[in-house]
């Protein structure tokens, strides 16, 4: 039986997900358990990356300690931003997710060969660790929780204090917690369907 | 009042969105039409990007010689794939981004001249189409059709034949439909949270 055909989502999860979602500008004081975070994972999990690579990597920053350090390697008011947090995420590329490719993707004999090319492999990291950050912005918004997506940080930095064996590219860092009320700005504009969409 | 704070998501939309739904490997005659595809980017079009640039550009391939052309520049079985698929999207970024940046992020003055350097303009044009194509992947879900991503692609000769501005890279091709019974292969193994999140 197909899985999704005919597939009538509740219109609220819509909302939750897409249409009524922000990034929030302030949160409450309510912490984002591990638990919490496993439930986010066991639906990011799932949808598809190239030749099953799941090269994204998560950093959950949570002592103050370390809080602090990656506050100050933010640009303009992420850090202040990161700092007033429940949960900081960094995201990062793997470089080396070739490793797992053969357990990963059995059925094709020296499926890690495919990506003996360093610039492809690079590549591959980073194209698919912003198709898994797409995946898991909207399963933190699944579980109940809002995200906060940044990229306006000192990637190179975070890299040499959080990720010291030189094969992980920093991406992103994703605040995540319980928006407070009045969180959240004017939306800002979206590209009309024709700005967007051609037909040949 | 906040938006998502303790939303609780239908599980049946989990299940379409993330767990239950799957790239399928074979395809109903239904055809998908332009009213369903408007349908999804009126939910892609809205989780966040950074500094809003939205740089993923669609392109539809409706006419069989184009399909047929776009078949030929597939690798492996990907060609047949596309030959069998309601409905072909060829996903790119938009190098030229930027020049919309004025209008889609208006409260910071000359937010254009950010994306001044081209290596940190086409790298920030890959990767937030990398970021959209995932939420467009869930979107194609919510709307009852199944996705099937592909990057196994000859994106060069793509570009040459349907993007000849130069101006555009292409990410992904991803065939679009109602999937057949029985359309689906065992799902490949994911990584245990271990394997992804780590904390510090």
């Amino acid at each position: 039986m197909s899985t999704t055909a005919g597939a009538g989502v509740d219109p609220r999860a819509l909302e939750v997900l897409f249409t009524a979602a922000r990034t929030p500008s302030r949160w409450t004081d309510d912490p984002v358990t591990d638990e919490q975070v496993a439930a986010v994972l066991e639906l990011a999990k799932y949808p598809p990356t190239s030749m099953n690579t799941q090269p994204m990597r998560l950093l959950l920053v949570r002592s103050p300690a370390a809080r602090e350090q990656l506050a100050t390697m933010m640009s303009g008011g992420n850090g202040a931003k990161t700092r007033a947090a429940p949960l900081s995420v960094v995201v990062a590329a793997d470089r080396r997710f070739d490793e797992e490719v053969p357990r990963l993707f059995p059925h094709l004999p020296d499926a890690r060969g495919f990506f003996a090319d360093d610039a492809f492999r690079e590549r591959t990291a980073l194209f698919n660790t912003a198709l898994q950050l797409g995946y898991l912005i909207l399963a933190v918004r699944a579980v109940g929780l809002s995200a906060g997506p940044m990229t306006g940080i000192d990637a190179p930095a975070i890299e040499r204090a959080f990720f010291p064996d030189g094969e992980h590219e920093v991406v992103a860092v994703v605040n995540v917690g319980v928006a407070a009320e009045d969180a959240f700005r004017p939306r800002g504009p979206r590209l009309a369907f024709d700005e967007v969409v051609r037909t040949v």
